[in-house]
């Protein structure tokens, strides 16, 4: 279906469960998602990695609906940890809200620029018509 | 005027005046703005905090009137700071040349590949056809 | 040719041989290639920054090929480098591999999230049709 974006996997990489290489877009518009922690709808950020991750996954999702799409229209994901954070942890935390759906990825320790922030994701989505 | 790129402001995150949750880039070409510290064009470094972003956004400006696009067409600016760089500070320095436009927007200290770098800006746009 | 990006140099900048200052993607497909490290078909990480430089462009090229795109059709190449890596050094691995394309670019001094890895570099390519 032309719609939906298309994984990339060449053979001579390294397949992985979690991720894919690359998405190919289709043509159209497309949804930039900024930066999101954890934070709920007063601005205030949750308590730890796993809450703070849920999050902020959960906030790309609002903006994703709220734009007409969903996760299932995502082509890349970039995930920055504070620097210290385990990303096995942060994966595992990824899990419950963004189920096993692999985009393309980059995962990156830097230091969010809200104080107290573990984690900050933000998120490239193509729009369907209709 | 569907030339334009939209906001995203799910009513269940909050709400900032300094930027959008999201924003959805019209069908269309597309420009990528490369990383930009606070040079002049000289490629000379400017001194200090304020003058660097400045000169940043001037920066980007000149690379979206050069490819017959402007600001009000940026989906998203990826702002990084040079670690211990206080992002009030920044932000406050980006209102004269930016002023109050809102974007989607990722904030992250990092450290630019370039010694004295405070800033480094890049940006995506839509380039309106015509 | 409209299939091809379009790099964007306004003269009040300063130029560079590296890098192109803004890039413009025609409309159509897009490609995003997650973050490549510079690991093999195994997914071990090579030794050293060169192979690892040298390693992970090969594997933003091998997504490109399976995608049906190719290195003259990316628009932005975002590398992170291992806090403590020389960018001249990195800049020279890249040559090999990468020659003297211009795109746009950034580059960031930060921590990869895998342990070991002292690059990872991720592109945006158009997709030509056809």
């Amino acid at each position: 279906m032309s719609d939906r974006p298309t994984p990339v996997d060449p053979p001579e990489l390294h397949q992985s469960p979690a991720f894919a290489q690359g998405m190919i877009a289709p043509a159209g518009r497309t949804l930039y998602v900024g930066g999101q922690n954890g934070t709920d709808g007063s601005g205030a950020l949750l308590d730890g990695l796993e809450a703070q991750t849920e999050q902020a996954l959960r906030n790309v999702l609002a903006v994703l609906a709220a734009a007409g799409t969903g996760p299932e229209h995502v082509v890349k994901l970039t995930i920055h940890l504070a620097t210290g954070v385990d990303p096995g942890a942060a994966y595992a935390a990824t899990r419950s809200v963004w189920g096993d759906r692999r985009t393309a990825v980059t995962v990156l320790a830097v230091t969010p620029a809200r104080s107290g922030a573990l984690v900050e994701i933000e998120a490239v989505a193509a729009v369907p018509e209709g």
